[in-house]
Order: structure tokens, then sequence, then C-alpha cells
């Protein structure tokens, strides 16, 4: 069999699946979700194990580090899987309930159902907890889900698949409603994008260069984003104690994520803050490009910032800076050189704060708070099955509300169209 | 210049418009509304000599007398116009409000606030009147849009741009921002659904071979529907009178419109029901094309259904007649042949009705109320850019909301990610 008949073989009967994970009361998907914990819990040992033979296959493949250590499971990281099973479980059902319920003139009462999409695909990138987060957002949805996770943690992702499929079966859902797919084969990810009509949405998670892959190749609609420049611009009526603090919360809270801030972008009247704010910056170790009224205030230590520093997302301890005339300046440079993830601003000036909100056009507009922010769990959504840069469907961090969608509902009582 | 460069190059001043259509305030939104209708009555005598040279083109092209009816105008007709930019002028802004914000934890306040897409694509037909309605849609959501009418409508449709143009310039708004596309070249169509990062979605409109050319050649978001078989299931616990009204209402309101109910379901149950429900149809000079079971009550009234029967669209006086053992075979067989457009369910049982809302994944279903009702106008919305029966973004009736998205919006006072 090929690998591409293998995949729609594995995505019809997932797909078979859909009815009945769609129609079950929230209780028996909650029920699945315990049930997964348990054999989650009873298999450590087999995870563990798994996971070393992953490792060292890994080790001879001379996978970097970075990798190596996401690919890494341990006691701490299965607690960690525990604990999102149990917050997943703990959200209400986001479907099946009925919103915006309203009378018409023609006596018809028309509202909106959430109801899940169907069958999700997920790809991604070596980290086994992903395996099993996607899987429990998927079926709390009450949508079916194909995993191709990467072939580096195949050992894992296996073992973890057992769990889920025991966990449905105990919970009486069918176990073809989660498709851990089996194959490394790297064409599978390519056969799983293009089911039309089989897969309704797939996302993709891990490195841009996959991500690209994945948006290029797929004939099914794509939740995803590529770059994170994020922004934060320090206007004229900033404090310049928070400007201080959320700049360096910004940029060094964390270094390789996607809401990290890449670009300062500061008042030209706040040059005399510029000073102040660069210190705890270049403490931490943080190299800055500026321009060059940057320059001429930071002297030698700063860089020149080139052309392409505007458009770059580090993921290191790097920060282009630039000074803009104002707000309007701070708004046209996001527009050509952000990726449409996470911009803030700081001021004091509301019209300033309500003008930023309203033009900026990415995923999260911030004032006065760290771009570090923008994330699932911190803007209360339980849970994040990814983020979203496109326009389309689902925008920023992406819960479980984005994995569904609303059909319109009529309710009558004999009413005709006249 | 070729036809491609000619399409990027108004896709790129749309774009450029962009920014100022949708940071303008709704009252200059409006105030343009007002200003292409003065101008659309100014012109009446223009537009109609217009629409002649086009209808004159079409008789000798040999257009057929559907599409010929659908591309003239009349005073009627351009009333009709000048109402829906009265009805669209009428109805609250769409964007720039914030919903939903919640304080969070962290001490952050999170919420959505509701933008424009940017530049959206209309693909359509004849109906001059699409380029009245669309722009409307678009310009009031705060849309740039490039408009792609029939090469048969050009004459109307170029005077109905400058009526647009003009009403832009009266309000003091880019005249870039709704660009009725002035070349005729079918290569055209192709070259505005490939423009990925200029165009943020298309919307085809029309015969289905034009939805099918589009969805298989855009690489930008469509919102489409491609056929409309419709189905109305008459319970075992149905009021007859009721079913035979819907049944009536349903199927013979309009046969051209993708609402209209295409197969009936009956419950066995109500066979003795049949032939009332049948009668009026028949009256009506509606076909039926019955299975064997619906062929033993109707005998001769009725011919044999064959297989392809039950997924046909017939746009026409016919209708498949099926019966089937209870409310899970309906379902399956509107999961099986259905479009997921439109499906309805006549009955008296709540449980069953339930059942039948949740269950069946259409973008409408219906409980004891006609197909003919899936509308944006009847559902509330004010007026409609289309039906979508895709899951992602917008499902069912379209309206001004399905041209827009939601980005996170953060209120902090100097918050740091802990």
């Amino acid at each position: 069999m090929t690998v591409q008949q293998h995949i729609i073989n594995l995505a019809t009967s997932a797909k078979a699946a859909c009815p009945t994970i769609a129609n079950s009361p929230v209780s028996q998907r909650n029920e699945a979700l315990t049930k997964i914990a348990e054999a989650l819990e009873t298999s450590r040992a087999a995870l563990l194990k798994a996971n070393e033979l992953d490792l060292e296959s890994a080790a001879d493949a001379g996978l970097d580090a970075a990798l190596v250590d996401r690919l890494e499971l341990n006691d701490a990281r299965i607690d960690g899987m525990l604990d999102a099973l149990s917050i997943v479980r703990s959200l209400p059902d986001p479907i099946g309930g009925i919103e915006d319920l309203k009378s018409m003139t023609s006596g018809i009462q028309v509202g909106k159902m959430r109801v899940p999409l169907g069958l999700i695909g997920i790809i991604y990138e070596s980290r086994p907890n992903v395996t099993i987060d996607a899987a429990s957002l998927c079926l709390k949805s009450g949508n079916a889900v194909m995993l191709r996770g990467g072939s580096e943690a195949i050992r894992s992702n296996l073992v973890l698949s057992d769990c889920i499929k025991s966990g449905l079966k105990a919970a009486g859902l069918p176990e073809a409603a989660v498709q851990v797919v089996d194959t490394t084969d790297r064409s599978a990810v390519s056969a799983l994008v293009s089911l039309e009509g089989l897969v309704d949405m797939v996302v993709p998670r891990g490195g841009k260069g996959l991500i690209e892959r994945v948006a290029r190749e797929a004939k099914v609609p794509v939740l995803k984003h590529l770059d994170g420049v994020c922004h934060l611009y320090i206007h004229a009526q900033a404090d310049p104690e928070m400007a201080i603090a959320l700049a360096l919360n910004a940029k060094t809270h964390r270094y390789g994520t996607c809401n990290t801030m890449e670009t300062l972008l500061v008042d030209e009247k706040m040059i005399d803050t510029l000073e102040a704010i660069a210190q705890p910056l270049l403490a931490k170790g943080v190299e800055l490009r500026g321009c060059e009224a940057t320059h001429k205030v930071l002297a030698e230590r700063c860089s020149r910032a080139s052309a392409h520093d505007w458009d770059e997302e580090y993921l290191a301890p790097i920060l282009a800076v630039k000074v803009v005339s104002g707000v309007e300046e701070a708004i046209s440079h996001i527009a050509r050189h952000g990726s449409g993830h996470t911009d803030g601003i700081v001021t004091s000036c509301h019209q300033s704060a309500m003008r930023f909100l309203r033009a900026v056009d990415s995923s999260s507009v911030m004032v006065n708070a760290s771009t570090r922010f923008a994330d699932g769990f911190e803007y209360g959504l339980g849970a994040e099955i990814g983020i979203s840069t496109d326009k389309i469907h689902a925008r920023g961090p992406v819960g479980l509300e984005g994995l569904t969608s609303q059909k319109y509902i009529v309710l009558g009582d004999g009413h005709i169209r006249a």
C-alpha cells in the first residue's frame, strides 16, 4: 500500500467516527479524557522507555540540542500532560449550545448552534506533549483528529496513541476518532494536507519551514502563523518606568517565543529615555541594532541596523531599535515590517492608545502590556491549539472555539415564506 | 500591459486605500453610500442607455433568456439598487466595537475588536445590481473591493463604477477603494484569485461552473457554496396540514433558488399522508420522482427515481421523494446526499427536533419552517454578500459580519508577564 493510500485509509476511518464524536454528550467526551489520563499514568514506564529509544536515535542522527530538549520526556513533563488533560476536561462544552436566538418579523426564530468542524489534521515536530494536548482539544470540541508528529518522536507518540485509543474505548467512543499517523515517511504530510472533503482543517505547529511547506501544499484550510515580528512602541506620553519595564519583559522574558518583541520603536520625544530603556537590556546581554538616531544616543553600545533588520524575527537576544516621529510613523512601520502577530503601545494618552488599537492590523494589539501576554492561557482560553495570524476563521491564540463552526438554526411553527 | 499586470495594479491601488477606509468613521462611510445613491439617481438615463447596449450585444451573442433577464435594468431595478444602498446605510457600524472585554487573573483585560478583512474580490455574472450591493456591503464594513462582473454587463457596470467613484470622492474617501475590473478578458478572474497577500478573500457568485473554477484556481480564501440539495423530512409526528404546506412552499415558492427543497423525505409512519402532500405539488405541475415505497402509493403520478436523483439540484419543478424508516435514516440520507446547505424537519416531537438540529451538518437546519427562509434578509442580516456552505470563517447567509475579522486587544497598566 502506498503512503498516500494509507493516509487516506486512516482519514476515512477517522471521518467515519465524526458523527459519533460530534453527537456524543460532553460527559462521555470528558470520560474519555479521564480514561486517557489513567492509561497515561499506567503507561508511564513504557512511555519513558519508548522516549529513551527516540532520544538514542536522535543522538545517533545528530539532531540539534534544542530539538532533543523538546523531544525528551520525564516525570514532570508527563505530569504536564496529565494537567493538560485535566484542564481541558474542566472547560465548558464548546459545542451544541444555541446562541443569539432572535424572533424575526416573519415569525421564525433564528439562532446559531456551535458545532465541530469535523476532522482536524495536526502536523508538528518533536514535542510528544502536543500529541496529548491536540488530541484532548479536538476530542473536547467533538472533532476527530489525525496527529502527525515528527519522525524523531514516533516511538513516544505510538505509546501515547495506545493510551488515547484505550481511553476512547473505555468511554465507549470510537477509537478511530484519534489517529496517530504511524509512518515516518515524509510524504505523509503532503498526503494529509491534500485530503479535500475528508480533512476540514489543518494546523501545522513547528518551525517556519514546516509551516511554509504545509501552506504551500495544502488543498484544505490551514490555521497558521509564520512569523512573530512583534513591536513595542514607546509613545511620547509613555510613563518612563513603565516603558523600561515593558521593553525588558517583552524582549527578555523568553527569547525563542513568537510573541517576543523583535523591534522597539521609540518616539523621538522620548529620546532622553532611550538610555534608560537600553541599559537593562544591555545588562541582560541583548545586542541592540539601532537606526541612526538610536546610534547617536547609544554610540558603541549599539550596532547599526541594516535594512533587513526591520523584518527579522531574531528569536535570540538581539533587538532592533528605531526612533520614530510619532504614532502614525509607528503604525506605518508596523504595517510595513510587522508580521501581524502582536504589537503594543506604551502610552498615557487615551486618543493615541485608541488610534493604535484600531489601526494596527495584527492578531493581538496591546496597550501598556508586554507582548509576551499573547497566549491562549493568558487570554483565558484554557488551552491553545496554536496561534493564527490569518484573518479568516480564527485569529490570534486559538482554543476550543477555533476548532468549531457555527450553523444557523431556524425554529418555526409551520412558517412558510410569503 | 498584460491582463495579469493590470489586475495587480488595480489590486495594489485598492490595497493602498485599505487603511483609510478601515479607519474612517462610519459617518463618512455612510456619506459615501448617500453620495453613490445621488450619483446613481443622476445617472439613471446614462445607465439605462449603457444597459441597452449590453442587452443588444447579448442578443447578438445569443445569450440565453434567463441570463438576459438578469442583465436587464429598468427603473424598478434601479430603485432596488437605491433601496439596497439605503438599507446598508441604515445598518449599525460592523467594525471598531470592542466585545467581551474581560479581566484576567494577571490583571490585563482581554477583548476582541471587529475589524475589516482588507481587500475583498467579488466575481459574479450578469446582474448589474450586484455591483452596487457588493460595493455597499464592502464599504460599510471598511473593506476595499475588486468587482469583477460578467463581460455581458460591462457597459452597465462601468456606469455604476463612475457613480461609486464619484460618491467616494464626494465623501472624501479614496476612489481606489472600489475597483470595477474594466477588462472583459477571462484571464482576469484567474489573476484576481491568485493575488495572495493582496486579496484577503474572494466571493464568487453565479453558476456552479464559475464557482468551481474559482475554488479550483484560488490561492486566496474563498467564501462559497456550490450546491443547494435541500431536504425536508416529514417526521412520524408531523402535523399533516403543516407538512403539506411546508413541502409545497419549500418546493414551489421559487424553483431556481439554492434554498429550494430538492428531496422530500417522508417517514414510513406518514405514508398515509403522502397522497395529500403530493396532490398540491402535482397540481402545481411538479414532477415527482419517487423511491419504490413512494411509487406504490402514487403509482403513475410519479416516475421512478434513479440512484443519481438523490444527489440532484434540479432548480426546476422536479422533486425527489423517498420514504425513510425514521429520523436516523433521514439524518444519514442527508449526510450522504445533501450539500450542507439547508435541511429541515417537520415534527411535533421535541426530542426528534433537537436530534435533527444537532446531527444534521448543514449551514442552516430548520424545524417546522420552509427551507426558503435560508436568506440573509430573512435572518435579519440586513443584506447578503452570499451564502457559504464551508465551515471555515462564515457559514450560511453572509452579511456584514462575514466581511470582517476579530483581533484580540489587550489593555494593561504596565503589566509584565511573570
